[in-house]
């Protein structure tokens, strides 16, 4: 439920409709919306609530049951803008996320790390966590991959992102990193999107292979309705009975998303297509049908990778990925973030 | 990776085996596969331990990349039979749970439990942590939900189960129910699957609508590399094109799963179909196909229900279904377990 | 277009309303719909005949774009029924049409013609033309297939069934067998579906893996616009995720199908499922729920078939098939049809 | 089968070797693979003809059961290129058809031709014979729309294309048309492949939106093996659970067919996406990720368009979206085909 204040509502009746609310037992959180001061209630409301608040002057609209709202462009007619670290996530800018699958080791990251921001990457990413269809696949090296992850984004000045799996890990990753990401498989994980949506960092929040679009919104709104409105939608492929592709990129919903929510839409063609050889065409499509971002996987040795060798593209591949990119987004007058990148990794490495 | 012992593998030589193992740095878990004593460790091989053991004379077998294996025939070839109170849940009998999507008044559940009860049903289901969709909608009554659904069994004589959503619900859930369920949006949360492997009450795990059978009984190893053997795998109904249904029940994953697997295969019509005038014939369908159970929502007032009210029976109907599978039960000789108890709820009741 | 008279519409009004559509260069079809005489036009209207028709007393109604109409429980809120030689298709009746993939000898179709009618089934099927994938693989025996089949199912006292391909066969084909199909990949070659509508045979119509229900009525709505009532609608599994099976049988049509049309609806599970061990279960599932009619294919040696071998049964395992059928349709007083064809079959053979 | 004859087989083998086969009761057809003589037998080899063949000197391979052949890279591993006119199809250039869903009249075709022609487009299209769903749906003008659609591209100096939809049309179509089309519904209707195979047109295929690429391939392979090599692969949307669009645009289908196939690889934008707003950035997506060419919707009023309204762009916006493209192709030194296109429309109209 939501309840719109009146543009004059004052500073004693809100007092009052807060004080309705918290009778009724319920919590409240303050938003904004289309410029008005609105109440979000995380309840359906009962009639018994909904006759109390219509008596209060100040009240202007209830909303009953939205299935979302926070992140539509109802709500933020303006597409949403926020930085990370020297990153500006956001529609005039192009962020590329990169990195390998797994953290595997100092050596690893490092080398993929210095690659990939030499290349021009935006920011980095590798799996600390690993969600494996398998309880006998490699699971990830854990906290040690964290610290190897954040040393590396130190060293070559590149802001890292990696995988919250469980509500209690949420705490030690947003120590180290500083983009949570919530996994695919992990979308309607409501639990652990309240919990991210309590963090003060960016999300970026994986589509389901199987989630409608208005599910991959609905559980943004969990993070949002939870507090948290820097979130990045990245959609990563959806499963259908093509088997030719890992997944089938589902590249029509980029511009639906942002016609329909203000928030940056990001794309991962590695998990989409899940063969190397088609990862620089489908990152160029993302690019040309208007992407805010990019999320890739790349590892300095794809043939010996612990996990998703197959999609990682070599450093060179990237590289030559990463001009493409560049003259796309030229087209439009964007740039890969942060632009002075290329310069500043150079004199660094 | 699973190290099969050999059939005269020593005490000492088992000792050895386990140090070797421990001397790398992993955790050890004891099982027995087709009769053989076999060890299972959480992680791919390295060379290097397989190596170490392969120089035990003890050793019979290093399987390294089983995606799964302790819930196949492969590993137990006769099917899985446990009991849940006085139901027997396995290959000879007929268990029917029955009752609301949600708990939602003390008047409702305890309606619906001697209903269900008077009906012969076996089980009882309540939610009381329920996932939505949209965080705006009604998400359950948590703990006072579980105390109702707990009461309301024990007046009726029925066992219980609910979903458990979140890790640190898991032991609270436990303490109230029988049997605890993963819902099918948490079907690879690993971190849950886990959780619940690791306590001492039987499990339903619910197929995700997105995952083939192979990672559905991924997901099962999981709680059983936990150390929980107790499981019943249920189909509710795969997402597809076809939207005359709210999901497409694949009723070949009934004899698909239980030719693969020794565990109970359980059949949601009510979820697949999201029709309450459809769910009889799929019921009656999933008992012809050879389902060793179903599971069934009803409610005394489906207009009023809080959730999913479209597709809960009322409990004439529900009545009426008992009878229509009792019948295709009686064909291949098994009951709708237990037996005497339409007898005995009746004189409760 | 569909233009309902008025009850007390007389035969001068009648032919003047027939004259008005004429004269806009239309062709009509007279047809019944729930008790009242309707004419059909097969273009949408446009509003010019509109005003022209409604200036006519003796029009009751004029519906303007109903998609489909003639196959609807609207139009007949009775279950269709037919014969076909000595079997009634229809809600009384159990029909198992048998026989195997492809026509390939002589010896094949009658050692299988005989073992299936030995076993009780109803009708024969067979291939003659066959749609392949691929150019290169076997296309069937063309006409002296259908010569075969013919042969076959009159030794037999089968009826027979085999599929129209092109449009120049459909003659030919009629000429040897009983029911016309149309396969799956021929459900919107409606150029097809005109011509077979214009035989005077039944037709039995497969869903396409990709056909929503809505579409597979209005496939059917096509046969039944060109003046064909007798049709037969077949489920023969739809095309998802899963690989575990050929296709997913959605067992849920069957009920879906029978509550929004009147015609019979049949089920193919050897097509469904593509392996054999998994046909009688489905097969099974099929009649619980409701279908009046089965698909199965039955080779004397599958190994060796031309065509589909891995999903076809056994002569042994048909018969054991069909005894377990018959038992479920006891239990609702139907019969396989036509129930005196045991006896018979075995004084024949 | 397909039998590869030695480099140096004389012509005398030839003969033998085609008497051989013709012996067998067998078609031939003559075709070049990766440089070499090879025959084609439009049926797979029994021992007996294996064994015949095998004991010619001038055979050296024969290969049994390719499912496709013709169309794979490993028969041709140049891209095929061919002329439409003044068009040019394959990897050098661009190729944009445009056009209304269906011819609906004179002044509607003209204005569509004077106007895409104007931005720049390749070719003309326009629906004479159209399937639909329902039988009561608009159908299409038939010749009379052939004739409109030839007489708008003859004025504006475009080569025209069109569906054929049943076999006793195709020779009609022919006449009219310089591209034949077979729409998505018939991509499996073997009978029409073979039909169109044999004329002397191109033909552009457009993919089932339930048929793997696989598949897809085998499509064209039977109009391959009719005698006809200059075929356009259309990509226009996989059927999905996804519902905000119409189908599901498989933009990966384009690198992954051309890495398959030397055939050249089209897009559809219109039809995957069933909504206007988003076909321009589905159209660079297709740009940006290799494709040959594009197939657009355009209608001077699409309010009023008597099918696909919602998806067709007006001229205004189609000749914004010819800038975009133009501004992608000319990244990779491509030009929308013919190049002189737009000075020469400009000065005719």
């Amino acid at each position: 439920m939501m309840i719109v204040l009146r543009k004059n509502c004052s500073l004693k009746e809100k007092a009052q409709i807060t004080r309705t609310i918290e009778n009724h037992g319920l919590a409240i959180r303050v938003t904004e919306t289309a410029g008005r001061v609105a109440f979000i209630v995380l309840l359906p409301p009962t009639d018994e609530i909904v006759d109390a608040l219509e008596k209060h002057a100040g009240v202007e609209e209830i909303r009953r049951t939205p299935s979302c709202q926070l992140v539509t462009r109802d709500h933020s007619p303006e597409p949403t803008q926020f930085d990370v670290g020297n990153v500006t996530v956001g529609p005039n800018s192009l962020v590329v996320i990169a990195g390998p699958c797994s953290v595997e080791s100092p050596d690893q990251m490092l080398e993929t790390a210095l690659g990939v921001a030499d290349a021009g990457a935006s920011m980095l990413r590798g799996g600390a966590f690993k969600p494996r269809t398998s309880p006998y696949s490699f699971q990830g090296l854990g906290e040690r991959g964290l610290e190897l992850l954040a040393d590396a984004g130190q060293r070559c000045g590149l802001p890292t992102i990696t995988e919250v799996l469980a509500p209690e890990h949420a705490d030690l990753v947003a120590q180290y990193t500083d983009v949570l990401q919530i996994g695919a498989r992990n979308m309607q994980n409501f639990h652990l999107l309240q919990i991210v949506g309590e963090k003060n960092k960016p999300v970026l929040l994986k589509r389901s292979p199987m989630a409608s679009i208005d599910e991959f919104l609905c559980a943004a709104e969990y993070i949002a309705a939870a507090g948290n409105s820097r979130i990045i939608l990245c959609e990563r492929g959806i499963r259908t009975f093509e088997r030719a592709t890992r997944n089938t990129l589902d590249i029509s919903a980029v511009p639906v998303l942002k016609e329909m929510s203000h928030l940056p839409v990001f794309v991962d063609p590695s998990h989409a297509v899940g063969k190397r050889e088609f990862v620089p065409p489908l990152a160029k499509a993302a690019v040309a049908t208007g992407a805010d971002g990019l999320m890739i996987e790349v590892h300095p040795n794809p043939e010996e990778a612990l996990s998703d060798g197959r999609q990682s593209l070599t450093l060179p591949q990237f590289s030559e990925v990463m001009k493409q990119i560049q003259n796309l987004a030229n087209l439009e007058k964007r740039d890969i973030c942060p632009a002075e990148r290329i310069a500043t990794s150079r004199s660094q490495s």
